[in-house]
């Protein structure tokens, strides 16, 4: 890691012992800049707060040079009266904005973090992490639930909900507390673990969807699911923690990840922010998969994007026995072919309780391999050929399950299942997850067709989230749901849409970075799009209709 | 006037009614800029906040161009609802802020009036202003009382007072709630006078010295008064009205004229902007006699200044009938040497109660013209060559008052008085004026001789304030007081201080010019001057000791 052109100092035990840290390769957002002023004299009557400014442009680091230093008044009295208690040197905090920087803060001793939080606002979910802005590390990380969940699991409930009364309290009103209560929660518990105050988080930056910013920022989302579907605002202005309410320090501003529209939130432009597409020289693709399946293609030059409902049945919304991927749900399935016996791992190796979307597309991917899902996606007994041994797994395995006997496939027995339970495999089941596989496949097709791209020009399938980072990619191309491309294109990068926020901190020009992503993005509206419905109709086969786009499957079958 | 080249659009009853304005050739701070955005589509999904920042950006005036436009958390809410509420369309208020455009209201039909408060924080007296920014026009003026007055009359009393606790309150706070109460006053009564409210006006800027401006921001003013006198700012950055406790619109802004240093307060810089001294090709002078006499010289290279304690005996603090120039105040005096009689005209025409410092000028040069004063400023009764009318005159005149059997000259009889006391000059008042008027020269001199500037090159001195606009060049030239220049030299322009805080709302780059003025600006510190001294011995004669230095005199002396 390079060392800065200028260094940042800390003090031990007092500012005559100045070590030299070499900093992460970028400038944050809240940075500390050393200073030591000449001591006002007869001859040098310069006031306190104008002796300290003139000073902290003349240590600024070159990249900064020509910002203007803003001083708050709430601030002011506070800062020169630690500025001449001190002796007239110390350490002073400063926020980027713009062009500007803002000086919240005088330290005699330079403190030895520089704490700020970054927060993937999730609907369902909320993920954090804990940053040092003088090293750039992450301190902790953590997830917790959105206590909004309670008046709405999805979005579109509480959007209706806010617009009500609830108690005599504005529905609005009543997420707004929610998100922030829990927010406050997963920030005490970061705060524990690095023993520091909520009031020491010295900035925030923050991902989520556009209705989730509308709630979070307590502004009206009714016009979001109207036609023709208009937020309130894609792209807030910085503003100070405690406007909405969130407990930082009192001079802590929260960034918002900008979004391109109702539909295509910050999170995604995160997701772009923290993957480099947009400074990528070669064309390459984002995949998120969340209750919707979001995609983004393109380079430094352009970028295109579009969103379709892709994921439910790969994120544990609709298959009867999906959850999200956390402990206990079977993430990766396979089927040895010789002695045809199943194995399975869960995540946590905790006892089983639910498939989710990795193992769905492992266990499909497994079950059409070993012919027991046919080309359409059904379950199928018997076939010309069948061996004993095969016949045998299959009859033991393709039960007829309750009152109305459907037809269900049993992955784990409920002897070793979490809760007595066997996780199993239904028809429906089945069909939800072809239709997501072709949604996905038709979403990609049509994206790339969009501007002429073929999937062998791309450089790199970054792949978002649990789904990027669980999935095998190989088993998704079986399906006919990622491209037939080398699986060295596919790349997990986890929660991309946190790594974005975390960015937003990590780097002063990253906030003006992802609002020209968003000014420069095009979205395409996939409800409207015939040819969308056509790719769809001809993605409803394992791999394809045209066998020919999946030239690999045949020798997956034969590596078995 | 010239018509500006974008102009500022009214409604009368709708928006369909337009009607256009010439506006005066500034842009002001605060400006009003009619937007009309096309309507959200499918196809056009921009959201609303965004869409009226996209469409206020297009429609700046070219001056403007370039600068960000900014929306602050507490008011999008509000304005994206209007907004919406008024079909897309309507007029926004800008608050210019450095590079930066602040919107912060949003109105479907254009207000009437922009008004806007300007402010001359005085130690003893207000004087504000309330101006239309839209035109230009001062709608009102008035000035009211300093209520800190009851906490001390002069600053040192007050920065002492700040320090101590009065009724369990800090005195810092009690002297910062006096002085927002006296502006509130003063401010409602201009309100009732134009039929606004408080809360209407946008934006106010004050001029004051740097103490006053520090009891009204409640910074510590401990350091002013104590060597090294360190201000602890002499450049505040633009704040909220209400972050002081004013109540003006909830997003007004406060400047502060800059000052530069804890003896040369922002009522001087703001004199100095009004009067365009740092943009005046020719070295011109600006005098300004307060409490103390300040004085700038310079032209748009460069700036001098110095301030010295010339002004009591010229302001009504000193002199035994000294008042301020206000109604009663014998302001001019004239001595006939044909019938050797006296004649006076007050302020206002009122019954008179005593002398202002213009008066007490006209008064002391008449006196020095008709040898009833000497030229070293001692009361003489007789003289070789004195008329029979001229001795009986002074015999009439020249009284022994009180028990101790002062001498004093009769101005006013008792009978014509206002509260019938007779109006009367004492030798100590006499004493004063001349120490006043020999400091007053010799901060000329010096100041001339800091820069090798001969007084014969000043193309203009500008005299503020009450004493420039009573004050008649020729007496001061027959005392030696201002030097002797042709008198078309001489102009009065008024309360400088407020007219530069009214600068300061009307025009938006004026903030940042009277930064550089402080910033450029060279100050003398008399107290510590030698030269000083020496031109101060050498004024304490009438003229002078060197007489050749007022050769105009004796032709005023044959003018009688």
């Amino acid at each position: 890691m390079d060392v800065l052109p200028y260094s940042v100092f800390f003090a031990d035990g007092g500012l005559s012992l100045l070590k030299t840290y070499p900093l992460y390769p970028l400038y944050p957002l809240v940075s500390l800049v050393r200073v030591q002023a000449s001591l006002p004299s007869l001859h040098d009557n310069t006031a306190d707060i104008d002796r300290l400014k003139s000073v902290v442009a003349e240590a600024l680091p070159k990249e900064l040079r020509g910002c203007s230093v803003h001083i708050p008044f709430a601030c002011m009295a506070k800062i020169a009266a630690s500025f001449r208690t001190a002796g007239f040197r110390g350490c002073v905090l400063l926020q980027y904005e713009a062009d500007r920087l803002v000086l919240v803060e005088f330290f005699a001793k330079a403190p030895e973090l520089l704490p700020a939080l970054a927060l993937d606002l999730g609907s369902t979910h909320l993920e954090a992490s804990l940053l040092d802005l003088l090293t750039g590390k992450t301190l902790a990380r953590s997830t917790s639930l959105n206590r909004q969940v309670e008046y709405g699991t999805d979005i579109l409930t509480r959007i209706h909900f806010a617009a009500q009364q609830e108690a005599g309290r504005n529905g609005l009103e009543v997420l707004q507390d929610a998100v922030i209560l829990s927010i406050h929660e997963l920030l005490d518990q970061l705060c524990r673990e690095v023993e520091i105050r909520p009031q020491d988080v010295l900035a925030t930056a923050i991902s989520g969807n556009t209705t989730m910013v509308h709630l979070l920022l307590g502004l009206n989302p009714q016009h979001i699911c109207r036609e023709p579907y208009i937020p309130l605002i894609n792209a807030p202005d910085p503003f100070l923690a405690r406007e909405i309410g969130l407990k930082l320090h009192e001079q802590a501003t929260v960034r918002v990840l900008p979004g391109k529209g109702s539909y295509f939130g910050g999170d995604l432009i995160a997701g772009i922010l923290a993957t480099g597409l947009d400074q990528a020289e070669k064309t390459s693709m984002l995949i998120d998969v969340g209750t919707n399946a979001e995609v983004v293609m393109g380079n430094s030059e352009w970028l295109i994007a579009c969103a379709g409902a892709a994921g439910p049945a790969l994120e544990g919304g609709v298959a009867r026995m999906g959850m999200r991927a956390s402990s206990g749900a079977v993430e990766h399935v396979a089927i040895d072919h010789e002695r045809w016996q199943l194995s399975w791992r869960s995540i946590g190796d905790s006892p089983p309780a639910g498939l989710c979307g990795s193992g769905l597309i492992d266990l499909v991917a497994e079950l059409y391999l070993a012919r027991i899902v046919d080309l359409r996606g059904k379950f199928q007994a018997t076939f010309p050929g069948q061996s004993a041994v095969h016949k045998r797994f299959v009859e033991e395995r393709l039960l007829a399950m309750d009152g109305d006997g459907e037809q269900v496939f049993l992955v784990v027995a409920a002897g070793e299942a979490g809760n007595a339970e066997p996780v199993v495999l239904s028809q429906l089941d089945l069909d939800a997850m072809m239709r997501s596989k072709a949604a996905m496949y038709a979403i990609l097709v049509t994206l790339t067709g969009q501007v002429g791209v073929e999937f062998s020009e791309l450089a790199r399938i970054a792949v978002a989230g649990a789904f990027g980072k669980h999935i095998n990619p190989r088993q998704a191309i079986t399906l006919g749901m990622l491209p037939d491309l080398p699986l060295s294109t596919f790349e997990p990068v986890g929660n991309s849409s946190l790594r974005g926020a975390e960015m937003l901190l990590l780097d002063h020009t990253a906030f003006e970075r992802s609002q020209e992503i968003a000014r420069k993005i095009t979205y395409i509206e996939l409800n409207v799009n015939q040819e969308f419905m056509i790719r769809f109709s001809g993605s409803r086969f394992i791999p394809h209709t045209d066998p020919g786009l999946f030239p690999s499957v045949p020798s997956f079958l034969g590596h078995k």
